[in-house]
């Protein structure tokens, strides 16, 4: 029943006929580093004039300054040089509003496992980024770079500056 | 000194002329989601064959099954839908042989901040996408969905079949 997975491989190989980038090496030629949400309406390169080979780009649910989000921008700085991070969150995320004890019940009601995890929802998507901002300007393991946040709008594609 | 992002804006103003994706929804069109790495030379859509709409982008350094990855795979399932996951690590990947205690050091030297974070580094490519799929398989919170693990080889463009 992997009938994307299979595609997804139908299609790499037209990709490679065309394959030119074997020359890029991991350090981002634009020294900078994105964190943004994982929804499929964001093309994250298209939406920022971002080539192959620019930017370490980490997305997640949301786009949160999570733990992990934090390892991966220490490694992104630290191992390959970026010097710069742009947080963006999205309109319509499907985090904005959510019921965290619903979608708990939701995960017990159909793996048949409790579970206490939570999710990052918000109510007020500007506080999100400036939370979101906040916590890795105050996080001591990140270098003292340029930390901007944005949201997408997925209804025009625009990106609207928020700090 | 925020030179990318001021460029990121100006790319941004050109997107939004040609911007024809409005009518898209969060749920991704093909059910599925991708976990990988950061890397600046992966172009998930371009490498997999992807248009925007259709697929979950999870991506952290390494391309990890963190607690950060299942709480947004979780999200992915339970409130958009998506019944399949694809794992890629790749070939030249910053953590493949890195060195975690000197990469602490390098923090501190840096940051003045002594931290006992860890960050993933592996030795084995083709272990690491096992582990990893190992782990969302027995992970209780995600589904019974259909799981696999490629290699991205950033030389070649190609997608090896792991797991």
């Amino acid at each position: 029943m992997a009938g994307e997975y299979d595609r997804i491989l139908r299609q790499n190989e037209r990709f490679i006929e065309a394959f030119d980038r074997s020359a890029l090496t991991a350090a981002p030629l634009r020294s900078i580093a994105i964190l943004t949400c994982m929804d499929a309406r964001i093309d994250v390169e298209d939406a920022l004039g971002l080539r192959v080979g620019d930017a370490h780009i980490i997305r997640n649910a949301g786009g949160l300054a999570s733990a992990d989000a934090i390892r991966s921008l220490v490694v992104s700085q630290q191992l390959l040089g970026t010097r710069e991070i742009v947080v963006i969150a999205h309109t319509k995320c499907g985090l904005h509003g959510a019921d965290e004890a619903a979608l708990r019940r939701r995960i017990e009601d159909s793996t048949g496992t409790a579970t206490d995890m939570g999710f990052g929802a918000f109510d007020d998507l500007d506080a999100m980024v400036h939370r979101q901002v906040e916590i890795l300007t105050t996080e001591s393991a990140l270098l003292d770079v340029p930390i901007r946040g944005l949201v997408y709008e997925v209804e025009t594609g625009r990106l609207r500056e928020v700090r």
